[in-house]
């Protein structure tokens, strides 16, 4: 039987290698700067961090410490988002894998948490919206300069991650007891094949469900919306399995655009560590 | 900087989705039974014997470990060999990674390292040929059932390895001071592009120069001569920049014959964690 830290960093390869997953890094697909081997640089890279949460570190620090790892390859962020959800579930599952239990965990992180938090962005540049003028000082693109900021006002990481919903699909997801990544890891369960086309059509069941808040962000609200519509449109049509064609060209036309939804990304490998630490899919 | 462990886990994993890869599985190409994500959770389940050996363990017990984590998935054996080279090899990197302390590492292996070396046979099928008459008592097939006969002899690991020579190139790195994975890990460095590239041209020159042991254990010397005559016209073409559709077809007429070029495999994943342990490619 794997480890939880095993099973965390299985699913961050199985993600990037789950194919066709429409404008991201897959098996088949690289981005101009940011290939394939920056991302199974990455998950072997956030092992340590994943390993101090299942050993029952505190939230903020086995992230910071999966984050570092995670950089250090020259891809840039791979599983920043990824490592969001995965950390606080790693944590969830030394007890129950459960939606309770994970939020639970979630909502006891602290002003040390979210300290932690910001270290990270030390150590790696991450895609995030300008905040409201009266956040500025709790920018977190200020990395570790912003701490002084964050203790002062005595947020918990829970609660910063309350104030990035809307506009952040990763938070959303602490806010609502992990809500879609459990959905995602059913799905996964429920769906036929090798995990890596289970992977692919959960991937894309998700982009259908709602616009993916990296592409929000990167462009526009517009060009998140008709990503999920086409999405939508080939899900309805069961496309993976009666065109397969239509779904490679909308992957590729989102390649070519440089419209990554890396959010649903990050869910859906938050559903493939649940699918795995509950030994419910085979591989 | 990656852990020893880390580097062997990511060059497992850089291994295989280089491509093409003749007769392999690569980040392009199944096999019926064997796909990639069991490669990926092989190399994610050998972390923990990568990480003894790295702590300091006898070469045995680690590679024991690391085999029963990498066989952790329904493909079958997937890195048997490479694990063989890796784990000496992750030993090393303690002192120096360097051909003479990796040839003291071995040579100083023991009867226990040899007995649990046939304990790993118990934790997957490996493809082997039968032993002379004299041996059948150690066949490796055997697993566990043949120590009390590995240990009436009081035969060393390295000793076994050594009368597996000829007819197993993974044991001739173990005789011959790891010449080819410390010869393929300058041609990783010399090559250009990215490191799937370099691996992809790095694994066709090993596949020219030697006949692969594993296709002539599985089929015979005459197929194991063939694929290496066509290895060597293409590298003499330089086909992978001048004619790439050439080794592609080349690739997809080995796995169409079910001809895997695995000992070839083993020996490019050493080369890769020779180069990433010494920070010689980037990545």
């Amino acid at each position: 039987m794997r480890s939880s830290a095993a099973n965390a960093e299985l699913a961050l390869l199985l993600e990037v290698a789950g194919t066709p997953k429409p404008g991201n890094v897959d098996r088949r697909r690289d981005l101009a700067d940011l290939r394939f081997e920056h991302f199974l640089a990455g998950a072997v890279g956030a092992r340590e961090g994943l390993g101090l949460a299942a050993d029952g570190a505190a939230v903020g620090p086995a992230f910071e410490r999966a984050v570092e790892g995670m950089a250090a390859q020259e891809g840039g962020n791979t599983q920043f988002g990824a490592l969001l959800l995965l950390v606080p579930l790693v944590r969830t599952a030394r007890e129950d894998l459960s939606q309770p239990v994970a939020e639970s965990v979630v909502r006891e992180t602290t002003v040390g948490d979210a300290a932690a938090f910001y270290r990270a962005f030390d150590h790696v540049d991450v895609g995030v919206a300008d905040p409201p003028e009266d956040m500025a000082a709790l920018d977190v693109r200020r990395g570790s300069d912003a701490v002084p900021a964050v203790e002062d006002r005595g947020l918990t990481l829970f609660e910063l991650m309350e104030r990035s919903v809307p506009g952040d699909d990763v938070a959303r997801e602490w806010v609502r007891g992990f809500e879609r990544s459990f959905a995602a890891a059913e799905r996964l369960v429920d769906a036929d094949g090798p995990v890596t086309d289970r992977t692919a059509a959960v991937f894309l069941s998700l982009l259908a469900e709602r616009p993916d808040t990296l592409v929000a962000t990167r462009h526009d609200q517009a060009t998140a919306e008709e990503v999920a519509d086409r999405a939508a449109a080939l899900v309805a049509d069961d496309a993976l399995e009666t065109d397969p064609e239509a779904v490679e060209a909308f992957a590729d036309d989102l390649v070519d655009r440089g419209v990554n939804p890396g959010t649903t990304a990050d869910i859906t490998a938050a559903g493939l560590f649940i699918a795995l630490e509950r030994e419910a899919i085979e591989l």
